[in-house]
């Protein structure tokens, strides 16, 4: 099984950093995870087959239709925007790029799970998640937290 | 039906404050959720049965048996920590006491669905939620914001 | 803490008996615990307040407004039906009413949970799941099987 | 996107069924989603593989180490037996091979969803649910529904 990587924030204006997330992690082989749909969940799936990579999205409705066109493996929860339990559980490191109270959730999660988290700024600002410049930075950061378990 | 207030967080040093949150809530008539378990969770539920209150146990795990001697009606989720936000969610307002990252997933799904949520210090510190000093303060405050709904 | 027994079911023609099964659980001093909302499960719940019973719905959306005008305490999950689970967890027993493919995931959600679970007639035929003929052999079976533990 | 076809049921005397089932649906170019762990789940997963096929596993508890290794994408969702709801929603149909309570609880939620639900024989009989005597044809029958959507 391939590392897997969750991607979550939201943001219009994030969109660039987020897809480079996604491309990178691909090229580093990695799956990358996010919640399915639109801006920054679509971005990173995006990078992600840009460079040939494999994504899955964990929807919050009852209906496939509503994932992306970048999405290759669908999970339809049905739990609404509980499904960000099941987005942060999932990567075995959390990626956050932009963002707001849905991704505090996310971030929360990851870090209650003892999963590696990493925030790209500007992002938000949370005690104990380390913030990093670049979508390079995240993704070796996150990577090398991952690789030390 | 009552007004529902949730009370989230952790840590024993804030037990004290809790309680007080818990008997204020139930003196304005109020019922107490919380999430059923030990420290800030039982003490708030303390703090509403001491004044006559009410009190709202959601519980994480499979069993009943998790709940602390101050809850009066226990709800079973199964859930895991995912239980969170039931608890955010069945609160016609929130105030969070101490906590880590599991209040902070609460905190985020409460401003998600719009529900008044109000920090009391010390305590996290969120972007755009409000934070005061005292308990009978959070709950004048949020209180003030169910009302004007 | 009472002890609690979820009403589960659906179907307009069954909400006579659903209402009675609400009416002697509250008469034995149980609290009812239900979906929250129309029918079956509203029916359930105005038994047990005309008996001057508790009632717990335990709803499928994000809006304590679904709620009926018989529940005394309102858990919102916004999980959809994923919270048929929630439902039949926090029941110290279950008893089902009517109903079709809902109401078999909550009965089996309550067997697999290993809560004691009745089926009044007509209803669901499930293997390993006693059926009885009347609300009141209903009470009387998931109580008996309650006290056994 | 590929098809993807839930396959749930337990009971190690199944596990040959369930295999076939899973190779069957990985020759018509199906993508086999369950519930991610041991006996029907993993002989699945198994057959799926043997043919080429692609897994997605849905976990109930909080570690993917829980994945069976047939499995290759893994989705945690840390929400116990509720997880059932997310494995039957996930499938654009659902196929049944042996189980019991928790087959019951996904069989009832494909229903619900309208998703095509197909018992493999011998198994649970539920009114309304159809039942074959092979894979292959539970594999044509469920396919048939999905494509006529």
């Amino acid at each position: 099984m391939a590392v897997q990587v969750s991607v979550v924030g939201s943001g219009a204006e994030h969109e660039a950093r987020a897809e480079e997330v996604g491309r990178l992690l691909a090229e580093r082989g990695c799956t990358v995870v996010c919640g399915g749909r639109g801006e920054v969940m679509a971005a990173a799936a995006r990078g992600a087959k840009s460079a040939g990579g494999t994504t899955v999205g964990i929807l919050p409705g009852t209906s496939r239709a509503e994932a992306s066109e970048w999405i290759d493996h669908v999970v339809v929860t049905g739990l609404g925007d509980a499904r960000n339990y099941v987005v942060a559980a999932s990567g075995d490191g959390v990626i956050a790029v932009g963002g707001r109270y849905g991704t505090l959730t996310e971030i929360g999660f990851a870090a209650l799970l003892g999963r590696p988290v990493v925030i790209v700024e500007p992002g938000l600002e949370i005690e104990g998640v380390p913030r990093v410049s670049t979508p390079a930075e995240a993704v070796d950061l996150v990577l090398s937290k991952i690789d030390r378990r």
